[in-house]
């Protein structure tokens, strides 16, 4: 039988030893895990982002997975932690709305509020209850420890303050959910909200003039360093620079304001 | 018996969300393989320098591994996918010279190009052919499924557009294949290309003058802050300062214009 | 039974394909172990900040866990390279000092200095060991094979050069053992030394006046953008800002002079 797969989202940086010491107290408590590092390039403390890449990302692994996410502005304070199962999937996290796009895709079937210190890794620290709380849930999760042992139901998750997308007829304002190694830009604009077909989007950054700028199915249909607007690999709508980078080139970063018309 | 091996090479940034896709794409169809990043941290889009990072590791790994490389800047287009069988080894790859470097130890013995989707990963992105082409046939793979499954052989694989050592009688023209965290430089020109014993080299860095640099067995033997050639563990030269860092000292990049003398 | 853990600490940089060499080796020895990346984050050559990374995580993973650490200015030099249990754990490391700070919780019960090229990978580079010695000891390590085989004991292990925490009756002179991804500043200053119940200090960065500083228990105890101490979760004094990035906010790096008085 395959191994239960733990996979570990935060906005630690890459090649935390932070991470690391996740790893350990997870081991230590169950040692046949498959750890999956999902991301620790989420923006420090910016939980939309890392609500975008928990989205992306959970529903490729197996049904059942356990997904921790220590992206947890909030840490030390009152803010609580959860168990929750979504999509036949498992979350450990601080309930901060991180799960908030995963739940578009189908609402909570089972939250807990974690309380049962039995659980945890002692002496819990004021700053890092991923590993402290987090990680030791997990792992006793994925040796079959009841949902209900870890804490009493809770009936919601917490909001998240996502930024909504202001459209009217032809319009929209869009928000940065992301930005890769190549420099696209990942927006919230879902790919099914353009007309069918459109084949060009006017584009304003910030309070630069708007500009006519191609959709287009893939970067390989245009010429090298062509701005272009592309629904991404994640089904939202993406902006590229063909052979290029477009954050650099164009300014844009979470902060910016981004207006689509068509 | 130890479970099948699979490493994954992109160009895709280090602690992307993206790899981690890939990685669930392959846990849900195959649970017991043994996952491994070889690199991430390609310059995006350079194919040369995945190649060569492919090549330097490859041959570390057990015999049979599978090896998936996802630096695919013709992704969309018609460039082809392949799994080719090289020295012992698998590779998923898309067919842009990836493997050039890996075939200089020897040609491949099995080349197929998929075009099988009962294997893939629907839906087909038209971005991300790593995690819904290449990742699932390397998972299908794993679990034994024979070769001509997945698709028709095909005799050659692509060639790369390497840049050539233009040697004369006591000259080379080298390229950067890769720049390490220390800012060491690694160079295409392999070691034994040099004359036996050689103590010291002419290196000229695009239109500075050339100086004369000592051939050293380690960095170790020379005074912290020196310039040094060496060639390093992967056997090609290697530029580097003792202590410091050649590339950022010298202005060293993928670009610059690299002529040795002896 | 679970596999036996393998963590590797380096100064390679995230995402580097010398890593996966060294765990390519790993896995073609013995193909049963799980394989954990502890940080490959440590700045180059930087023995300190490798000491306490090791020190700081490796008693969260399994008794018997394997540590093979990588940060190795001395290689190719007549520097030695160890096998060493402490406190319930193994390290393969070069003996400069690297396991100074896990020696502070208990000193080694045994030290062996390597010798047995039978256990290493042929051939050995001049300049990487960690790949070439340290992983297939490690792997070997692993399968069984005893400590005496690797080569002959070692009384004692090389000291670090530990940069004295200078303290008269009040105040000491503390230097920087990392900076993590959010900006906050790790200290050597072991919070145990600390008056109880103590609620500000003053703290003098190089040259610029001191000033008085809140000890909070939580990054969320205070305002954004407010400069705070902390004992964190390594257990020794951190310099942070609310929200933000101490580091680039007060010019902290390692080589920063750090005055605290109370």
């Amino acid at each position: 039988m395959p191994r239960p797969v733990i996979t570990l989202t935060t906005d630690f940086g890459p090649s935390s030893p932070y991470v690391a010491q996740m790893k350990g107290v997870i081991l230590a408590i169950h040692g046949d895990v498959e750890l999956v590092d999902l991301s620790h390039a989420v923006p420090p403390q910016n939980i939309l982002a890392g609500a975008a890449t928990l989205a992306d990302a959970y529903h490729y692994f197996p049904l059942g997975t356990i997904h921790v996410a220590v992206i947890d502005p909030g840490v030390g304070t009152k803010r609580g932690i959860v168990l929750a199962e979504l999509n036949g999937h498992r979350f450990v996290v601080p309930d901060n709305g991180l799960l908030a796009l995963v739940a578009r895709r189908g609402p909570p079937t089972r939250i807990v509020r974690l309380d049962a210190p039995e659980f945890w890794h002692q002496p819990i620290s004021a700053t890092f209850h991923g590993r402290d709380i987090m990680a030791p849930v997990a792992a006793h999760l994925s040796r079959g420890v009841d949902f209900d042992r870890f804490g009493p139901s809770q009936p919601t998750l917490k909001a998240l303050d996502y930024p909504p997308v202001e459209d009217g007829a032809n319009h929209a304002q869009v928000a940065v959910l992301g930005i890769d190694a190549f420099g696209n830009v990942m927006t919230n604009l879902e790919g099914d909200r353009l007309p069918a077909g459109v084949s060009e989007l006017t584009l304003q950054i910030d309070d630069l003039p708007p500009r006519s700028v191609p959709v287009v199915a893939t970067y390989g249909a245009r010429e090298r360093d062509e701005l272009v607007l592309l629904v991404g690999s994640s089904g939202r709508l993406e902006i590229a620079v063909v052979g290029g980078n477009a954050a650099q080139r164009h300014g844009l970063g979470f902060q910016s304001r981004i207006r689509l018309a068509w």
